[in-house]
């Protein structure tokens, strides 16, 4: 009964604004909304060649037999609630502007080296394939003599499974080697990650191309301004982790063995792609757009053309009929028996034929 | 009775271009048209680890007691009245140039330093909901051997109101720190103020979005068109201050402890994340401009098919009507009991509902 | 009569073609088509802290007596005559490329040090209200050790004037300071124009965007094509000066007292300034263009609504007509005495109205 | 029939989303997709300036006693499978972290040097004619003392047959000289065909160009958005090699010859020009885009004013026809013998002879 | 009798595609299609401060006697036969890879220095009227320690006529400097001559715009979009010349004198500006295509407000008549006398009058 009702409420949805409020309310400074966990999360993964200590922790004080036992520990922390990362820092010496930035989220990636730590803060993305959107989770790294601490916000999802696994492999290159190479693979399976993100953003992408050539529907312009801001999640994600991978290379700490910088320079070598994957997903929806509007247009082309044909071809039908239609006492060939006929098929077929002929000429098909 | 006259009023106002002759007659270097105040306000807070005295002066000589008396002295001084300038300039050797650069508003964001004395210039932004801009209000703030001096323009206004919560915390690092730190905070204040106005544009720029989605009419274009302007001014404002904290960061000044650089970068780190989000926010603009474009087209698009769907359905109606409203006298079927009721059925129904399916096949709804 | 020979010669002259010959026309090395001046004016300021001798010479050997003569002496020559400039800058010892440099108008702003002459090359803008165009005047600068010579082609206008009334205050700055202050002076005035010009500029952009807004017509498009070839202009004479006085800043030369180049780095930040705000003007005629496109588009809309509105109203109106109007001896109710009537109040109120109905939901108001 | 599905038909291939899919989904990290070959070809040229030894090796094994023999040995395999890389590369020394860049495909071209030796992976590109696409194969190169290991995917076919022709050449330069001057070779034939590719690319353009301009229709839309597709990829590839020859240039390993330097210089300007090429490629599909919509426009002008023109022209007629159709007792004129001749002159030559005569003023034909 | 096809020949032959062919065939790598000249033409200038022998030689072997006698030679060589190249070089001590070079056309230009010779390689541009391009003549241009070798491949056309008058002239700055003195002369002639092309492909740019302003017919697109070609072809050969002129600048062969170092920078200013002025014309071309899209637009719009006038004007007339037309026994007034008149009068004077008022308002004239 009410189409237009019926379509607000069908168009409003796929235009997704809410998230142009999430994506432009990052705010790195005043009192971040993040929500105090009620608890955390501590996983160890102690190691050296030969063995692997794998276990959940469920006090902070138990980390101290951890420290400085000679093996490489990651500890990797689930939820950051202040006083457990208070704690946790203070234990392994790390400076208060450090535990600032990890309680902080929506930060811009950055690293740091201070007092013979190394930290890097970046994000770990995922993407959700129901709201077609990326979504970011913070992560921060701190490496120190020997050991890795990393803090997550989310104890549900991260992207180390893989890691986890090649850990538990005796004499592997991560076991032999120490905490600084476990922070390159760590960093290393964050960047990977990036692309698994962006291959599903490109098939999606790519539904959307198939869609526009399909049908150019205004749900098509809705999906790309979507995917514009997702772009721009992206970019604003992928851009600077490349500076903190090479603060790495170019830093002198002694943390970092310089026999693994080629490493670090892999990493490199896959961000600076990342980026520039980025920048093409960037140029593809520019040209969507221009498809779209190309599309849009060819299609009014068509509409118009339909018009103007049969506009055209029943005009003169329309004249004709008027003329004999006037009430004058004198009309030619009214009383022949086959005026009648002979109008109509001049008004219907012949005139309309000869516009057809001009109009093919024309390539107006 | 005239709509047209009605509508000219309405449209005016909300295309704001008096804004445009605001931003592009900042000046400066001939005569500011800065109006002299007529008096002055200068606060006081002058402290060290253990004691805080804040107070209101009514005469600039009584600065005097607080220069060199070992504590960190913190004057802000409310109204740009150029005597009273010139004199505590004076009184705290601060070079001729640099009080040029106080009294004269709308300059460049810059940073200087000068005889033992490192000089800023800013802008602090506020965002004015009613108006829907970014206003500016320039801050100047000198940094001596145990003091700062900050100049403000406004006395109704600043964003220094939480560091003044700050400063009153005995032992706080604050009050531990000397003036770099101090100014540090005037900075970092100064910077963070930057999001709350960027996430009130945000905030604004998210209805826009909302409200072109809905109603894409003349209104929104000038929206877009305005906050384009705002845009201007935040970029233009953000883009210089990271020069000015390159400065803090580069500079060899004694003034600077190099214990506080890392604050100093953290600014850095703000400042660098303020202006790529002042880019998204051109780019998000740019979007909405098109998507504007987009939608104007889709709607002309559905207005054309719609006129072009009633021409070619009414037209055969109009052409059979013709024909038979001819005065010849044979007119086939004309005594036919049935033929008016047919000749009906046929042009209003069946050829209608010929096309219609032709219509539809074309993909036209 | 003939209204379009009346509207090209109207629309002709609003486009400034001419224009372009001339912006494009800039060549700095062919025979330049400067006009041999017949006569040359030169002009004497010669001071040190008491005195000013301020007169005009009438021959070029009167030079000598100011060479050497312990003061600081600022020669102004208005006329490019080449005999004059050649015999001047042999007196003065200038290299003959810098002569050359001087003869030759239309150049790229550049700076040279040759020979211990510090030479540079630049121009004043001035804008005409009259064409709404930028005009520009060569100035060629040659600093010696105490002494300032100023070539300028036309001899009605510079921008020195405020300038000369400074000169004649005893014991300011400027007659205390020696020969590359008063050339920093020549500069900063030079510079500080470009904010004069850009302003008037600014404003006439302001004017074009109300009038944008309120009647789009293809004289405004005149306009924005005019104003895109100024601000090209404005670009081109503006950016390299830029480089200019970065070259003074880090120049080594003995002429300059390092104790100045604060003073050069004030005019640094200037450029730097006016720069950005050529930067800004081009943007804001992008946007003025894309203003315009959208202001067409939509009046094209609100003419093809009303054209669609129109159609639909009045064509089931024809079609009922040319349905009674058929010559069947049986017409339905064609005897009924109200027949007439309830046909004419269906065809022209009761289906329009439905119509509205449905336009009005459809949101074409 | 239905002339609709037959057009889906059509239209659909000519865009080519498979091949967005393709380009979006190059990963370089996760476990690439390449397919393990059931076999390896490995082709051999040992040659010194007097003598060359070209044959196909069947075992890996043969290959040590072409190592370290005094002779320059290009070992070229085809076929990336993984047992036979790894003994490959453990017989010639190669650092495993080069092993896994060999074996996984897709990655950006790069360059390294690890342990003596220099690595370096490239794509080399072919057009494919029947898809107009670009295709790519990945290359490995590693340059030892005294010998070049290549390493392709794709037996079936390379860029290096020019190559081995001149290898036969005794007292070519290429024998004279060392394994780095071959590397160059390899690298410049690489290089060189780029230009082969961009030259055939550019035929499509020229090709769509004409076409463009002929037809215009959905088709050349399709080819300029695939033509953007491979631009992609071209710029992709291109792009890095820059990075890979600077590498070789500013490297100072002792396996280069400083004497040779000058041959990769000139391979820098080549790929120079490539970049340049590939950026002119861009801009020129730019232009065609908007080459296209301009004249789609055109079109659809020319339709309206065709369209328009028919409107005008018989609008007079119908209104007359129906004035003097209406059934009024008195009409005048009626009873004249010549007011039909009359009448149908005035709306079919008088009227519609005056409209074209100010439509020809107007400037619509 | 077929407008279409007679339409077509003319509309082709206006986009100038065969010359994208040609720009985008440039290929420096595989064998050039140089077509081996029949005969070189050898001229030669010896000269010192006093003598200058000016002839023509025949034979190669002739060119021995200049070399090494003391006096500068310029030898300019007309006819890139590889022969005669090869013996010249030989002779003259060239390295092959310059040889190489030299004879291979259509390559990017440069600069490089081997075995004490200095050589680059750029293109002289001529404006070719008929067919508004820009053609390009390859010289490779080789300073040794008293020579200068030029080669051409064209011996009908050089800009180097005015130099060879200077050359006439005894005791010119010319004769007494050495050959680098002779090279910033060729050079600087080169560079003086792209401005004249610039100048004319400005002009034909400034009738351009005319044009479009006048009609923005078919024609102008087509010309729009050749002389982008031409800036390609333009941008492509003057900016890399920079880098030549700069290699000259920075060189530290003993071929420079450095008292010539200011004139290669007054080189380096003229082709910064041709950098620029290369990159105004193409703003310049992008604003021709917006405003002949605006114009195309307009007249869109123009025409579409004359078809809803029409249509709007006449509709109620048609309907009356339909109304009047019907027959229905009973009709109002229908045996009034002035029934007739009246109803003329109000459908064609009254109705549209009111509607023109309603229009005016509107303001759609």
């Amino acid at each position: 009964m009410r189409p237009q009702i019926f379509l607000k409420k069908l168009i409003k949805p796929i235009f997704n604004t809410g998230r142009t409020r999430e994506i432009f309310h990052v705010n790195p400074t005043i009192a971040p909304v993040r929500q105090e966990p009620d608890d955390i999360k501590i996983c160890i993964y102690d190691y050296n060649v030969k063995d692997l200590n794998d276990e959940e922790l469920f006090s902070i004080d138990e980390l101290l037999k951890y420290k400085d036992n000679g093996n490489v520990t990651w500890i990797n922390i689930d939820g950051l609630k202040k006083s457990a990362v208070d704690e946790v820092c203070l234990k392994f010496g790390i400076h208060p502007l450090i535990v600032e930035d990890i309680l902080s989220i929506g930060q811009r990636p950055k690293m740091d080296e201070i007092n013979e730590i190394l930290f890097c803060l970046l994000n770990m993305l995922y993407f959700n394939d129901q709201d077609n959107c990326v979504e970011v989770e913070q992560i921060s790294i701190v490496l120190g003599k020997s050991f890795v601490i990393t803090f997550q916000e989310d104890p549900e999802r991260d992207v180390f499974n893989t890691l986890r696994e090649r850990l538990k492999l005796n004499q592997s290159r991560l076991r032999i080697k120490g905490s600084d190479y476990l922070c390159y693979n760590l960093l290393d399976t964050i960047v990977d990650h990036y692309f698994v993100v962006m291959e599903k953003l490109g098939d999606k992408i790519e539904l959307l191309e198939e869609e526009i050539i399909r049908t150019s529907t205004v749900r098509s312009l809705a999906k790309i301004n979507n995917f514009r801001k997702e772009v721009i999640v992206l970019r604003r994600n992928v851009a600077p982790v490349r500076d903190i991978i090479y603060g790495f290379i170019k830093s002198e700490s002694e943390l970092l063995d310089d026999a693994n910088t080629k490493y670090y320079k892999d990493v490199l070598d896959h961000i600076n792609q990342a980026n520039e994957f980025a920048d093409n997903y960037r140029d593809m929806l520019n040209n969507l757009q221009e498809l779209y509007i190309s599309k849009v247009n060819l299609k009014m082309n068509e509409v118009m053309k339909v018009m103007a044909v049969v506009t055209c071809l029943l005009a003169p039908a329309t004249v004709i009929g008027g003329i004999f239609g006037m009430n004058f006492e004198v009309i030619p060939f009214s009383a022949s028996h086959w005026a009648f006929y002979i109008t109509v098929i001049v008004m219907l077929l012949i005139i309309p034929g000869l516009m057809l002929v001009i109009f093919k000429r024309r390539g107006w098909y």
